[in-house]
């Protein structure tokens, strides 16, 4: 995101940056231009995985079944007006004729001078320069030879998905979709979540408590008193230097279970019931 | 499995950090577990999908349509030996017997207190708990209605993809794509490209590994039938129509505990003591 240069002629103003951040959701999206597509079923698949990440608007360069195609629109699902909206060029130059700035997708690095991003660079570089209020795009190849040279020259840079060399097969609609989910990703700051690399301790971020608030130290503690005085009273906190430890251990399991004030009932419930069954139920 | 204590308390000798980019190849890959997948196709697109990032374990619970299925084998394309070497399993708790970190995908957080990842974070947390020799898994419901609470009851935790929620319709195989997709960045840094948003680094914080190992799902299973039998029999668990709710939120605590091998023995002496008090002290 370019800060200076506010006033710059290429900026609308909506799309200023500090209110980007904001904006996403305002952002002009890359058409996703697809190149002699060949099967029908792929251009839906590629429109579902579209939709699904906020992509809306497709071309297609002389589609080889021709257009419209209803196995296109039977495989989109709920994606059909992304099908229906689609416009057919007839050459690439024509399809990209309005974009300032134009991804190749290709399954290798081709020997062309040119920059190979990986999806998730590729995203932000398109989020970028979106922002900045230029015309993005992402160009897709036939299913069965994928973009020729000719065509690769009409990109600014490549894409290349990180495969597994020993059994790679990316069809188009998961090229597409990948493209599009790291699109997506590119503009949606996932804060809360994402950083969650450890997760060990009790799940602080990303909890969902419904119905019930989380426990307070001190009914964890009449908890862990309740508990404990029935293991002293059955013998299970044996032998006596050994009683710290047990507890100890015991009590950290509870914490990680980061329990909710309804939980500790519950277990208060449980402690009960097997100590003097058919009597109580708390919880 | 934790194979070798001897040289580091937490991380087996081929797979310290330094060796892990190299090595990646070398880490157990978490199976991709289908339960009550209902279509062919999309079993094998599936499959195809895994194999273009690294993943090559399919286990299948109760498929619909029964195995092997024609359609799935066609779908996978070169993935067929994902398809042919697939294992079919009656029950969800038999397909994630020996895993110790199981993550369930689903459309859209449910009300159940557990982690949610995204894909990102999902695959670094699988990718750092595979180096330290974990047995991890990755859950699918069926297409048409996702999983179900009893089976998200034994996840560790859930992974959501970030969608548009105005037309969000991801599919079974697009959402496996996803996170092997996922699963292949994590473990390989992308140095020039991105700006090391994709990667860790070998987990170094936070990580508590004691002397023992992740009780696997089936040492669990044992712990949770011990004590639903014990609390049938002392009434806890009525009336009947509440035995499924009261149980599942039980199993989700203790799943939040990340309980080791060695919990679990405590666990079942806890419960064996409280039930017959002065007897057993197994632990």
């Amino acid at each position: 995101m370019i800060k200076a240069k506010q006033q710059s002629p290429r900026t609308p103003k909506a799309l200023r940056p500090g209110a980007s951040a904001k904006r996403a959701a305002a952002l002009v999206a890359p058409p996703v231009v697809l190149i002699a597509p060949q099967l029908g079923e792929n251009i839906g698949f590629a429109a579902r995985a579209m939709g699904n990440f906020g992509l809306h608007e497709l071309r297609l360069v002389a589609p080889r079944d021709g257009w419209p195609n209803e196995k296109a629109n039977a495989a989109a699902a709920v994606a059909g007006a992304i099908v229906d909206g689609a416009h057919v060029y007839q050459t690439p130059e024509q399809a990209l004729g309005d974009l300032t700035f134009v991804l190749a997708a290709t399954a290798r690095p081709r020997d062309m001078i040119k920059p190979v991003l990986n999806p998730e660079s590729a995203a932000r570089e398109l989020t970028r320069r979106a922002r900045r209020g230029e015309r993005t795009g992402l160009m897709f190849g036939p299913e069965a030879s994928g973009l020729g040279n000719d065509v690769l020259a009409l990109a600014d840079a490549l894409v290349t998905a990180p495969v597994d060399p020993s059994l790679a097969s990316l069809s188009l609609p998961q090229a597409v979709l990948l493209l599009s989910y790291e699109w997506l990703k590119a503009q949606t700051p996932q804060p809360s979540l994402g950083r969650a690399t450890t997760f060990d301790g009790p799940a602080a971020e990303g909890v969902k408590f419904p119905d019930t608030r989380p426990a307070t130290r001190s009914e964890l503690f009449g908890l862990f008193e309740h508990l404990e005085h029935e293991l002293d009273r059955s013998g299970f906190l044996r032998p006596a230097e050994k009683r710290a430890t047990m507890t100890r251990n015991v009590r950290n399991m509870f914490h990680r279970m980061g329990l909710t004030e309804q939980d500790v009932r519950t277990w208060r419930g449980i402690v009960a019931s097997l100590v003097r069954p058919g009597q109580t139920r708390k919880s």
